[in-house]
């Protein structure tokens, strides 16, 4: 079975070889006739696939001990991934989760770089600058590039590391590499997701 | 003179009693016959009232002591405010500026409150929710409205203190009632940019 996950604005398939990242549009196309495990955030992709008789949506969200309300399937699978640290997926929003052996102990959401970008320029087109992934936290910015990487890149550095003081960090999503020099021995893994699902379809708990 | 502020997306006139914040079409209309003192970021609102032959740029952008490439002139007047201290404008843009003993030693910038709630309803409607300017940072969020705004106030609070430790937190701007109860003893003025503008206007460095 093919596992894919279906996100805001992406769909990701994982064939137990390889991961392929595509656009609803192409994902749906290429993979309609396949024998497909899903999960999905999307309520339009939702209602769309229902008529793909191949397809199973093995979401199981009781699996994962967590009393957060409205905790999105892609979390779930996540938090379930890990069992234990912080679980940071940059995708189009860029959420975080807290697992303490074996329970979801909370998490947050900050829009994804995408998104930030689009916020800076909306305000003004002189803030319409790159994310440098490479800013120093060693001395305060001096110029509009560096106060917007710092403030973006910093804020998920003090905020994570306030909570995440001496547990591991694991990072996936399409941003990953903006995120996770931000760590210590943080660990970037694109098959979380996947991982967490297969616990799902095995009913294996943290 | 009447002091006025022209920002991104509002224009703010002090007459030395009350500040009346304006839209760009109100406040050009009410008060182009007035003498008035201006500072301005937005250039297609700067080449409009080049024609107001009442109307001084009051700009003095040397007297602050910083190397600080591209800073707004509404900064500089912020930062000659209050000459010692970290100085938070809560409006389209949320700006930082620390300053020690007369130097501008560099700043930061987030998106305003009202460009991170687009920022999140963009990504998903379910992401359109309330920015809560009394979310409690002493226990992890559990649902997606304290999950955004833990994010969001959480970022500010986190990063500022890191650089504020033991420097006075000065907050203005429009939204400064999200932000000033970040920080304790976090004094809100409102009249911080006119009493930049006044020093810029006598020439009085900090």
């Amino acid at each position: 079975m093919i596992l894919c996950d279906i996100g805001n604005s992406r769909i990701h398939f994982y064939d137990g070889k390889e991961v392929k990242h595509l656009s609803h549009e192409e994902g749906l196309k290429l993979y309609e006739s396949e024998k497909v495990g899903y999960i999905c955030v999307n309520d339009e992709v939702k209602s769309r696939i229902k008529r793909f008789s191949k397809w199973q949506d093995v979401s199981n969200p009781s699996l994962l001990k967590s009393d957060y309300k409205g905790l999105g399937i892609d979390r779930i699978a996540l938090s379930l991934a890990i069992c234990d640290g912080v679980v940071i997926d940059a995708g189009s929003a860029i959420t975080v989760d807290v697992m303490e052996k074996g329970v979801h102990l909370g998490g947050w959401i900050w829009p994804g770089v995408k998104a930030f970008k689009e916020a800076y320029g909306s305000i003004s087109a002189k803030l319409a600058v790159q994310i440098d992934p490479c800013i120093s936290f060693e001395k305060i910015p001096k110029d509009t590039s560096s106060a917007i990487s710092y403030a973006v890149l910093g804020s998920i550095k003090e905020v994570v590391q306030t909570f995440a003081k001496s547990k591991r960090v694991f990072v996936t999503g399409g941003d990953a590499s903006y995120i996770a020099p931000l760590f210590e021995d943080a660990k970037i893994d694109e098959l979380l997701i996947f991982k967490g699902m297969e616990k799902m379809i095995k009913e294996e708990r943290c």
